[in-house]
């Protein structure tokens, strides 16, 4: 069965993925005379930066999730599909979705993106979520608000103690997030709601497995991100492993200083542990890798030329989180794209302009990754920002980098209503501290002490 | 086990659900010397009569639901439980929760409200969800975005037609709402995203057992509601009784009018069936029956005495839907109090002041309902008023009906905040034609062709 084509005439444009980079090839080539399929297993774009406040109940899901069909609405070459690709053909061109239907195409642009990585330990899936899709939010939120609700009824210090415990494994940009929000909420929302616990006595525990927090920055900004969290009640260990996780809580190896070899082992209990550690790219990307021939990174990332397409394979490009790809300036050499937002979106341009050029007959370009600097927040009023500039790099953290940060965020959400949703919601939340998205559904099957795992396909 | 109470010397008041009756019941109770536990099996106070507009993508979540905790954070006599209550010890004079925990109480207020029936047919559940909680909310939404989805990617002419059929059971004012905001999505928010189908060919039908639509409302303003519904868009059938549902659709027998008493049956494809038909008290009204030796009505309801306590039982009290109650006037014969939220919200304070009069050694009061009237809306710009004056009756209908609708339902949501975010979402979903909200999530577990059972506690 194959999916009527609006205007077989033009070359077939097929994208996988509605994340930052399939969007973004999608709309730049808007006008253009070929048909574009964009295929995703959601019905939304997600805007994932801001992931965590739907994590945290700070914003709904539908502030920071768009529509895709609703984005191209107007741009009358794009068909949107939702449906999952189970398999790209590279011989007959093609590919294959899981209900049966089949896309031909002329050039395919994969941008499956990335999911968290258990390093081979996914049995800690059901204890410690990571956090990359709405669902994952929402069973986050659950955990966090239904541990402060089990705490509320238990009548042992020692196990209220545990259900006040929350560990964040990792000090990327969402581990930092994370537990700069959590410590938000135990500090600043539920305090005075509660009539047998004080939210306030809630420990947050930033595990990092490296030498400092937002390893991604200069050194500087992370030890400024470091006290900032500090600052907000967050107990950050750094050098610190998790070797184990079950439904009590975790063990961590803790290399006590760089100069002594000695590990010392603990255990945390904890009821709600997030996990913001480890990226795998998706599956597709060992799947092309075995189709075509290219190699994959240790991440699963799929090596790509310098214009972004597949060794021999001009008509494949790779973008985004699936893309181990590199920034070519003449008389450089070429340096590694870091996965964020911007990158993703820089290749999503970068193809959909060497497509273009592909079918006029002209060569293509490689890709150069321009680099504006690098953002991360912490919590309340508090934000790391690293931008570059001509000039030299522009750094600086605190009140005015949190602001930087949230007009940042609030101009790239896609579409003026989510823009100015966001901001109204930020801006009553500033003010009364209230987080307004606290509903949590589906509590029947979460309600019981140790975290169930996560059903299949959630 | 029992939850410690904060001061035990004051009675103490137990709440059963947080409805519309139990949460006035509990604000009622502010500042005066008793200990108020309030019992819900969700976290949040859910502003039901908006719920449909959730369902229908034009609403988040959070708008509509309130934290209760955040809701009673000032109210120090308030403590809140997330639980479920299995049983209720009238002898012990205890309430008894799912996670274990025993709740004694001096005077006891059920109101733990309804659900909807199937009328013995519970494997319809299946097919055709009903609407009563956020999750209800979701599935239906998921299974209306999801058959456009799939009638978009279906090339057999018939099937697609079927992903487009879409079937509201019962005319009352929430299946009223659901087929008028149904049309809405397929006439004006959809059109032009798809590139395959056109969403306005998709049908709604509403299926009515009885003569007219509203049947609470008068005959005339029944009429206009028709008519209003008609103009929509929207193929009304009454006299259409179901007699199966299944995974294809549904079977109606259909008296073709009053003066012939020959049913004719006859199929309608659907893979989308809303069901708003049948509701049916909590099971919490039979275990008090039986319980207590009070009688239940055919809906399930508990009939209560006039101060709408049980027989026998001065110290529980039964409010809301979960009651069969009268309204008690003076000279006149006592008239039954209809199932909406001012009957259950004066029910609420009514039974704060019976508890406060007997606490004080005064005879409690008979409650009187005090009807205002009745709104309903069907779609935009489209509502039917009857309200009750001094003066006689007052009935209008079409836009202005509408704006007296939108301002009363915005009025009396829980909280500034949820208001204006409400009123903001609606202007921009009215002037826009769009509806922001249309975020799906699970699909995996429900893109197959046929709805999939809803899995147990959801």
């Amino acid at each position: 069965m194959t999916t009527p084509s609006a205007s077989p005439l033009h070359p077939r444009v097929v994208i996988i993925g509605c994340g930052f980079g399939g969007l973004e090839a999608a709309r730049a080539l808007r006008g253009a005379a070929v048909d574009v399929t964009l295929v995703d297993k959601t019905n939304h774009h997600l805007f994932q930066p801001l992931l965590y406040q739907v994590a945290t109940a700070g914003l709904s899901a539908p502030a920071i999730a768009a529509p895709i069909r609703h984005l191209f609405r107007q741009q009358r070459n794009v068909t949107t599909l939702l449906g999952e690709v189970t398999r790209i053909d590279v011989g007959q061109r093609t590919v294959h979705l899981a209900d049966g239907a089949t896309l031909p195409y002329d050039h395919l642009i994969v941008a499956a993106g990335a999911t968290h990585s258990y390093f081979s330990r996914d049995d800690w899936a059901a204890y410690a979520p990571g956090l990359k899709t709405l669902e994952d939010a929402f069973e986050i939120r659950r955990r966090i608000l239904l541990a402060f609700e089990a705490a509320e009824k238990e009548p042992d210090p020692a196990r209220r103690a545990d259900w006040l415990n929350f560990v964040v494994v990792g000090a990327g940009p969402t581990g930092v997030e994370m537990a700069g929000t959590l410590a938000e909420i135990a500090h600043h929302t539920l305090p005075g709601e509660f009539r047998h616990i004080d939210p306030a006595s809630a420990k947050i525990i930033l595990l990092e497995g490296g030498a400092r927090v937002l390893q991604a920055m200069p050194e500087a900004l992370s030890q400024r991100a470091k006290e900032q969290l500090e600052k907000l009640g967050v107990d950050v260990r750094l050098n610190a492993r998790v070797t184990a996780i079950d439904s009590d809580g975790l063990k961590v190896e803790s290399l006590a200083s760089a100069s002594t070899s000695s590990a010392n082992s603990y255990q945390i209990n904890s009821k709600c542990i997030v996990w913001a550690a480890g990226v795998a790219a998706s599956p597709l990307g060992r799947h092309l890798a075995d189709a075509t021939g290219a190699s994959i990174d240790r991440a699963g990332r799929v090596v790509v030329e310098p214009d972004l397409t597949l060794p021999g394979h001009p008509e494949i490009s790779v973008i985004g989180d699936l893309a181990a790809a590199k920034s070519h300036v003449a008389g450089h050499e070429p340096t590694p794209v870091p996965g964020v937002s911007p990158g993703a979106k820089q290749m999503g341009r970068a193809t959909a302009a060497n497509i273009l050029r592909r079918l006029a007959g002209q060569p293509t370009q490689p890709f150069r990754y321009r680099d504006y600097g690098n953002l991360a927040t912490i919590g309340r009023n508090s934000a790391v920002v690293d931008l570059t500039s001509p000039a030299g790099p522009v750094r600086f953290s605190g009140y005015f980098a949190w602001l930087f940060w949230l007009f940042a965020h609030v101009y790239f959400l896609i579409g003026f209503r989510n823009r100015l949703v966001v901001l109204l919601d930020w801006a009553w939340a500033y003010w009364s501290f209230a987080r307004y998205a606290r509903v949590v559904t589906g509590i029947e099957r979460h309600e019981t002490a140790p975290p169930s795992p996560t059903p299949p396909g959630t």
